[in-house]
This record gives structure tokens, C-alpha cells and sequence, in this order.
């Protein structure tokens, strides 16, 4: 049995890092769901840099550059952070230069203390289900949150990845934070929507115009890819 | 309209912290219900210190010690950490020098940076709600959590915390954590005894033989008191 950990916030990382575990990163609104788009879309790789100079200094050197802050895209960037930007068009081929407020961030701090760190989404949910359980190790669910504070909507992706690992009966999991994200997967899965609506997230998108990916987002299966940190850029493990 | 946030460790109050609020300290099993006793059973003062060596450096010096570690009581100390230690006939009159593995460390934190710092727990929530009113602050809910892990104890707690200021209409919040807190509260506060039989204190605490005093810890209103910490002690802002 391997354990199964949820850490709410990269500002917890620190107890509940695991050099045998694979970190699983989640920021659904909407990095990682972008990632997975990405990946889906046929882009090569995506490089995690975490300040707007890092992201900045790719400019005109081949790269596509998607760079935002608080959800809104920044000046120098081809791209912002929702996933209807990472288009097949854009992206086939490409590699992408992605920095973003919460999600590069907790790749790179996860990166250091892990065995590998991959990417999830409700978009990619059962093909990184699948490849977790071929691995056989512990998995430790690292969501991004809202500048190092707590949210819904990762939280509740964590609940639903956590149940289906759970399931295999390959993991066991004595952590709370894990037993109070299933408890809310299971009370709101018949209405995700419902509870992603009375989130801050959910507010911060509407007021920049930023929320028309919201159903996207919350969808099971739309990328059937497995993004892996390789120390560098993302990878996808699955090819597409 | 004042601020109501719920933070689920000391690790995360940075992110939380406010100068105007007041700080609602919690943990639940054991300490902030232990100190909602102590107060009860008319204990003059409650000062908190972290370590070991500086509880030890009260001893023959007229105080009573109460240090635990991980739930078990050390060597040197008068009283460990179970409400039940904490008897009329032991603490009347007594000033207690009180060391934990999560509370002493959490008032601490939040002194630094705050209006106000009290204690909360299930024992004394009537108590505390209408105290809390009558100040017209914004309030924060500190989570003791786990040696910095988030807890289910705390959590619905703050929960329930959370849902009485809320109905009152003075307090507004757009905090996720609050939310997912009030959540748990309502989905569990019909049994809340069979959520806490699911959390990792409760383990812990059986292990030791620790566990005897859980109902009481979920107790509302055993305790009509406010501890309030002014800066060196805790001390009782209501008299028994």
C-alpha cells in the first residue's frame, strides 16, 4: 500500500514533501487545465519560469510566451492562461514559455523534493489515474490554492483523484486533508458547478471576463495526456 | 460588514493575517479545550511558551506546569494536555505555564499580528460568539492543524464558528477555506463524533490511551469563558 497525501497550499509543501512520492500539481482554473489543453493540442513542451523577466527574456527566440498575472495576460505575451488560447494552431509543434501566478510556481517548488511531478486536471483525470497506479509509489496531490491560501476548486479535484486511487486499494491514506477533500467531491459531484460558483476563483474570473472556460475546466477526459516535469520543461508522457 | 477567514495552519497565517482582527485561536483536540477548563475551574493565568526548555524553566517557581509532546506528558511537568487535567482542585488561583505540541506555538504567531488573540473551541462557543459580536472586528479563525497539517478537528470547528457569526449578518466572507469549513460543519454536525472517529487526532489519541475526554472536547458550552491572551498570559475576559 503507498500512501495518498493532499497538501492544500505550496506554503505546506514542507510537511508533507516525500522524496519517494510523485507530486501531482493542480491549479484547474485554470494553469494546469491550460497545460493539459496544451499537451492535447500537440504543443512539444511548456517551461515553467516563474517571474515576468524569466518569461520576458524567451522573447523573440522561438518560444510562445503565455505569461499572466491575476488572470489577466501580461503585455509582452502571446498567449494568457485560459485554455481556449492554447489552440492546436498556436501550439502544434511549439515550445511554450508559461509563467502564471500559482501554478509555475508550485512545479518548480515541488520539483525539488519529489521523485517526479506531473500535472492534473479534471481534463486529463483518467489517463493520469491510469499511469499513477502503473507506477506503484506514494502520491502526494500538491494544489496550487490562491497565493498560497486555500481553494474549492483544487481542492475538489484532489477529492475526486483521491477516490479514484483510493478505489484501487494500491493506496491508503490517514491524512485529513485527503478524507475532507473525498467528503467533498462526494457532496458535490452530482453539482460541480453549483460549488465552483460560490468560490473566490469563480469571482475573480467573472470580473475580468475570464470565466467562459469554467464548464471546460470541470469536464472529465477532454485531454487524455500525462504532462511530467523532466527538471526543465513539461513533457507529455502520452502521446497524442 | 467585517471580514470572517478561516486559516487551516499556522504555516498559512501570513496569508491570512490582518492587523484589525481578531484572532480566534483553535485546537480542538486538545489544548484550546484544555485552556477553556482551566478557566472555568478558576485559573488566574495561562501563560503559553514553546519549548520544552523554557516550561522547565518555571518549575519550583510557584507555577503549575502542564508540557506535552505529541500527546504525552513530560517528565517534568505537573499536568499533561487532557481538559480532565485541569481540575478545580489543581488550578484554582494558579497561575499555569503550558506548553503543546500545536497550541502554544499557534497564540504566538498570531499575537504578532493581530488586534487580539483568543481562544476557541466547542466548549466555550456561545461564550465566544457573543463576546465576538460585541467587538465589530474582522475576525480570523486560526486552525492549530497538526505540527502545521491541516486538521478535521479545527476545521469544523472553525465551521461551526463560522456559520453562527455569519447568521448574525454582521461578518461577510469570501474565503474558500471558510466556506469549505461551514460545508463540513453542516454535512456532519448531526454526527460529528462519527467524523471525528475518521480523523488522524483521534488515532493518535487511542494510541496513547488518550482518547477518553473526545466527547467532551465536543462538547458546546461547558466552559462559559473568553481567554483572551494579553501578550504574556491568557487570562479570562468573562468571570466564572
Amino acid at each position: 500500500m503507498n500512501s495518498l497525501e493532499v497538501c492544500y497550499s505550496p506554503a505546506l509543501f514542507n510537511f508533507y514533501k516525500n522524496k519517494d512520492a510523485i507530486v501531482v500539481v493542480v491549479d484547474v482554473l485554470r494553469a494546469t487545465s491550460s497545460i493539459c489543453t496544451a499537451f492535447a493540442n500537440g504543443v512539444s513542451s511548456i517551461i515553467p519560469v516563474e517571474s515576468k523577466e524569466e518569461a520576458l527574456s524567451y522573447k523573440n527566440k522561438d518560444f510562445v510566451i503565455a505569461a499572466e498575472r491575476d488572470g489577466l495576460i501580461l503585455d509582452f505575451a502571446d498567449l494568457g492562461n485560459s485554455p481556449y488560447n492554447f489552440s492546436e494552431e498556436l501550439v502544434r509543434g511549439k515550445n511554450v514559455v508559461y509563467s502564471t501566478t500559482n501554478g509555475t510556481k508550485t512545479i518548480q517548488t515541488a520539483a525539488s523534493e519529489s521523485k517526479a511531478v506531473v500535472i492534473g486536471a479534471f481534463s486529463n483525470i483518467t489517463a493520469l489515474t491510469e499511469w499513477l497506479i502503473t507506477q506503484n509509489t506514494p502520491v502526494v496531490i500538491l494544489c496550487a490554492g490562491w497565493k498560497n491560501r486555500y481553494n474549492i476548486e483544487d481542492t475538489v479535484f484532489a477529492g475526486a483523484l483521491s477516490e479514484r486511487l483510493l478505489t484501487t486499494e494500491l493506496y491508503k491514506s490517514i491524512c485529513d486533508s485527503t478524507s475532507a477533500a473525498v467528503d467533498m467531491w462526494n457532496n458535490h459531484k452530482s453539482n460541480l458547478r453549483k460549488l465552483i460558483d460560490t468560490c473566490a476563483q469563480r469571482e475573480r474570473l467573472r470580473k475580468n471576463k475570464l470565466d467562459d472556460c469554467i464548464d471546460y475546466c470541470l469536464t472529465n477526459d477532454t485531454c487524455p495526456v500525462v504532462p511530467l516535469f523532466n527538471g526543465t520543461a513539461l513533457i507529455n508522457l502520452s502521446s497524442t
